[in-house]
């Protein structure tokens, strides 16, 4: 007989429940990449019965006093960590009715599917009449959050992608990232402005793009017998852990966005495709937090991708799937990568305007959660602070504006910070890494990169959610998350080296 | 006040587990068609708990009360006919206890799994030693769905495939079908002896194919914005009525096999596509059994798409995707759709012969599920029928013989005679047509569809469960199942046609 029996019952509770995610994670990933049109409300209700369902396994009463009983068992330090992401799960599930949980889904499934038309078709007045019942229902999902945590109403959202995380602790670093950025843009650009750039000549076929991403993903160690690419209209990272649903899109006049996307998402992918498999279907074998996942993506697409030393790696292989060019040359290559513009779209963002774009959407979702400012009032909210952070006039322009992104069609509050948390982890792990490699950049130019998968790998993949962020950030870096690295990175990379 | 509660209760039941459903059905598909080789694990557990779920819906106690109430309210025709079908899913879903499913699935499992490379090795000794256990638990299984039905116990497994037909019934059309097969075989080949036969001449390649099937698939008015095709090792049609998933597999050296069979294909889904709306998610919306599905998928691929009239339409999508041959020319496209030869395998059996590999197996397992004959019996019962039938000798030639199809592994039994009485249930749809429609093969001949698929709309697609078989068939055709029709059609197109 055991002698942690409650605790026992709630891993084998979380097995199954983890049975269920993988089904929705699948059915998700199959929306978004392979289901026709036509299939939408059907596969809209069959997903909501699936949430339902899920949610009223993680509701069940009996799973309160399981909890309670496992805390005075003799659990062991990686069973306490289990415990204490089952208490966050529970506490999340627990705070939320199913009625609304049902609702959420169904709208966020409706707005988003309009929006699919409604973006090209620049319809920001059709766009509001679905989005207004999205924001209602996560502004009652917040209060209630708010309730079961003693947090505010956006942070109670924030701290399901980011535990831990406040928005007073954001406003602290996105208030000093403010202070410098728009000064250090300005500095790139003019250092940039008499940089020689060949531009590399289209089209590229989309199956020669595809042939090349998939090369890149093999250099990238991702393992295709547990994943595979596809393409959807917005690029994501799906699937479970065994079996990785990576997605891109391919524009025949451009290859840097969807190679640079693939890279991005492998990122994602070689988290997932590492977390330990002894840890998995238990809420501490999951990845730690939407940050933490977006450092993997922005360590491989970023600190890894934009750097000089890659650019030799990807030359040779642009050459083989497009045919010679001048502009595949490393030093250009490295130029066209790391070339820094202000522009409308998030996603197309470089490395260093890149989070301006969080900013602005941090500064507009923060109070439309907390009932300051309303759904309509977006769009100048939006022009103004692109004006200030980028120097960009969006007016009418809904559709590189405030309809660019799909986070919020689905109710997707608190995420955007997380990925320019991201990117400061991200560049903390690089200088973590270059002192433990001091010849880093040396051994990646010459195709060498397992230093860096080793350490991700040490440091992030195995640890799971086996420590809150903040320790997990100590153990492999030293310190907590200190933005300092982020601003070195940058300045490093486009200020101070030739 | 509903003045029908019970039946209400029961309706909005269905829906949910319909929802269930098509999850089942999505992932299933994935697991075909998409899903890399380490998922596997994880997914079996995914699908197994999902599987699990159902089962305890379908024998949530409460139903059968709601169903002895809802007999007493005061439905219409339409209720009552739903009510039938919701009676035949909760009998069928009572009479087995969860531990027989779990056995027989993971007996199944064990015996298809060895079954992949005892084929190919010849192994029929290795394989009697799972499929032993597969017949034990069949046996079982027959005899608890007989004691439910009141039905001998292989009738009570053909009645899960094709309600209301018994053996005693099947034993009668397959008798008289004896009489006259073998030769009406002697004489088919006599007379194509010195038919002149140009075969094309490949390699087809699989994108070529694929862009033919497609243009075909959009010939046959498949809705691609509720469907799609993608490649499986065992071609299927499955997802969802909104959403149907066909599969086919490319052999570059021959395109009859792909492109028939996504003809084949294309039929089962324009009956699942154009269910009526309305009744989705209710037990009488679903196709009315396996052998009128297969009446679709054969009048797609051996009424239609084999006829004089449609090699027409095929011979310049033929020279179009792959350059122009003599083959292609629509008298060779029909000698070569239309040969007849006797062979070892089923699946790749011509339209006159392949009635005989199904009488062959009925007669084979019918006994086997009675206790009449054991799995030891079947090699000797195989060759002998095959003599008789085809004029073949299969001794010792297991791999092309009796372990030639998966469904026997499976546990499957009761399946097969669907195949013949769906072409019977074909040859009388299109009898019935061409009286509705005298000129039907000049109106195909000129690409003119549309009758065909009007009828097929009208008397069998709209229709879904809504009668039992003997009395769809009636409607739409005048008789019940009279297969002299399919005596007819061989007879014209193989022995009076020039």
């Amino acid at each position: 007989m055991s002698d942690k029996p409650a605790y026992s019952e709630l891993t084998a509770f979380y097995a199954r429940l983890h049975r269920f995610n993988h089904l929705a994670a699948i059915v998700s990933w199959d929306r978004n990449a392979m289901m026709p049109p036509k299939g939408s409300a059907a596969r809209a209700a069959a997903e909501a019965e699936l949430h339902t369902h899920i949610h009223r396994l993680r509701t069940e009463p009996r799973l309160a006093e399981l909890i309670r009983r496992a805390e005075d068992e003799p659990l062991d330090d990686f069973e306490r960590a289990n415990l204490r992401e089952i208490q966050r799960d529970w506490r999340d599930a627990n705070a939320l009715p199913e009625s609304l949980v049902e609702a959420k889904t169904l709208a966020g499934a409706k707005c988003e599917h309009a929006w699919r038309s409604q973006r090209p078709a620049n319809d920001w007045v059709g766009f509001l009449d679905n989005f207004r019942e999205v924001v209602r229902l996560a502004r009652e999902e917040a209060r209630l959050l708010a309730d079961a945590t003693g947090l505010a109403a956006y942070d109670a959202l924030l701290d399901r992608f980011e535990p831990g995380m406040t928005s007073a602790e954001i406003d602290r670093i996105f208030g000093a990232l403010k202070e410098w950025l728009p000064d250090l843009i300005a500095r790139v650009q003019e250092k940039q402005r008499h940089d020689e750039l060949e531009l590399p000549v289209g089209p590229f076929p989309a199956d020669k793009q595809r042939a090349l991403s998939l090369e890149v993903m093999r250099l990238l160690d991702f393992d295709f017998e547990a994943g595979r690419l596809d393409q959807s209209a917005h690029p994501f990272s799906g699937g479970v852990p065994e079996d990785v649903r990576l997605t891109t899109r391919y524009r025949e006049d451009d290859f840097v966005q969807s190679l640079m996307g693939t890279i991005h998402e492998t990122g994602h992918a070689r988290y997932e495709q590492n977390l330990p498999r002894d840890w998995l279907g238990q809420p501490v074998g999951v990845a730690r937090s939407y940050g933490i996942h977006e450092s993997q993506s922005l360590s491989f697409e970023m600190q890894l991708a934009r750097s000089r030393a890659f650019a030799g790696l990807l030359s040779p292989l642009l050459a083989k799937h497009f045919g010679a060019q001048h502009a595949f040359a490393p030093g250009n290559l490295h130029r066209l990568f790391t070339r820094v513009a202000p522009g409308f779209i998030r996603v197309a963002a470089d490395e260093v305007t890149y989070p301006a774009h969080i900013i602005l959407r941090y500064e507009i979702e923060r109070p439309l959660i907390e009932g300051e400012i309303e759904p309509d009032d977006i769009p100048a909210l939006w022009d103004a602070k692109m004006r200030t952070l980028l120097g960009l006039d969006t007016r009418g322009n809904y559709k590189d504006g405030c309809l660019q992104d799909p986070h919020w069609t689905e109710g997707a509050f608190g995420y955007f910070p997380s990925y320019t948390l991201g990117a400061m982890y991200a560049a903390q792990w690089f200088a973590a890494q270059r002192r433990a490699t001091p010849d880093l950049d040396a051994r990646i130019a010459a195709g060498d990169l397992a230093p860096v998968f080793e350490w991700l790998n040490a440091h992030v993949w195995s640890q799971a959610s086996r420590w809150a962020t903040p320790e997990l950030t100590r153990r492999a870096s030293g310190t907590t998350l200190d933005a300092a690295h982020f601003r070195a990175h940058l300045h490093g990379r486009y200020l101070e080296k030739p």
